[in-house]
């Protein structure tokens, strides 16, 4: 079957739990994250390469222009995406790569990489949504409400996410279980093994 | 997330191991196995509503006339089906549904169900796809030649199959596995989950 790895993307809103789940992930090798590109100046706890890969706001301009990312947004006059070239090189090299991002960005990357796995990881029901939103303990209103209007507004493109997995309380290493085995069973899909149907074809 | 059943379509060559596949599947009491209508006249080891459920030829073509068979097929002279009503019922009661019917089948049951999940269970290659044809030690010429243009035909529709798994020779269990992890994960589908994104919505 097929050796080419997976690109799963992983999104959700604050408080779903997504970093947890992210770092148990990785334990495995067959798993790795894409670093993302910015336009941002590095801070000091930056290392370029590995927090991020850092250019110019015109090197990044350039990328878009040429089409090279398969995602991209702004964030306050900052530019932050991840090249196709990454991803590519590394699904051929058989690692399984999460991206961890925001709706939009999903859907960019679904649109470049329609293989791509789209897994929306979720708060078992709106009250923890809205305590886990609310509860990080400092939080004025105006936070509050933010996050909230956010988290709507991710809502809406929750239908075109390919699997739902919940975040029960201390629960994450089963959510993670969940997450691999969505990945086994997507190395079976018969898209990814068009390969193996051909080979039968010959018959 | 979903209390309903999942429907699992199981086609094969000939020589796949579905039947023994079917049986461990079995063991596991939240999966069942629909029962054939057949308008064929029930034989000295028939049990009625156990093997098959019998109608008469007339029977059989109102059901079709009155669009309640969710699949269909002639097989010298007699009738065989599946109605729509069996298969609603079982997923509505929670029950995995097991239907092991050959391709053309499978895709009148995904028109009528497209939430059916369509498992191809294949050998692992086409040599031992090719011995396990010939190899059923009385087979005629004739016979093999027989079987490998119904392979053959079979594998045509293989494309609109959503999954491939691989009966390595004496792994039965753990294609049995592959099939129990690839409903668990469609259970997770956002289609599967549309109460839950509804739920969701209310924010």
């Amino acid at each position: 079957m097929t050796s080419k790895g997976s690109l799963i993307v992983i999104s959700g809103p604050a408080g779903s739990g997504k970093g947890t789940i992210v770092k148990l992930l990785l334990q495995d090798e067959s798993y790795t994250v894409s670093i993302s590109t910015t336009s941002r100046q590095p801070r000091s706890d930056d290392i370029p390469g590995v927090t991020y890969n850092f250019v110019s706001s015109e090197e990044f301009i350039d990328m878009i222009s040429n089409g090279e990312l398969a995602e991209f947004a702004e964030y306050v006059g900052n530019f932050y995406g991840t090249p196709i070239s990454t991803i590519t090189e590394l699904i051929s090299s058989g690692k399984n790569v999460i991206l961890e991002i925001e709706t939009q960005g999903a859907l960019q990357i679904k649109s470049r990489f329609p293989e791509a796995i789209l897994i929306w990881l979720s708060p078992p029901d709106y009250d923890t949504l809205d305590s886990r939103l609310r509860g990080r303990g400092t939080n004025t209103d105006e936070d509050i409400n933010k996050r909230l209007t956010a988290a709507r507004r991710e809502l809406q493109l929750l239908p075109y996410y390919d699997y739902i997995v919940i975040n029960e309380k201390g629960k994450a290493e089963e959510a993670a279980e969940k997450i691999r085995k969505i990945v086994e069973v997507n190395s079976m899909s018969t898209k990814q093994n068009s390969d193996f149907v051909r080979e039968f074809y010959k018959l």
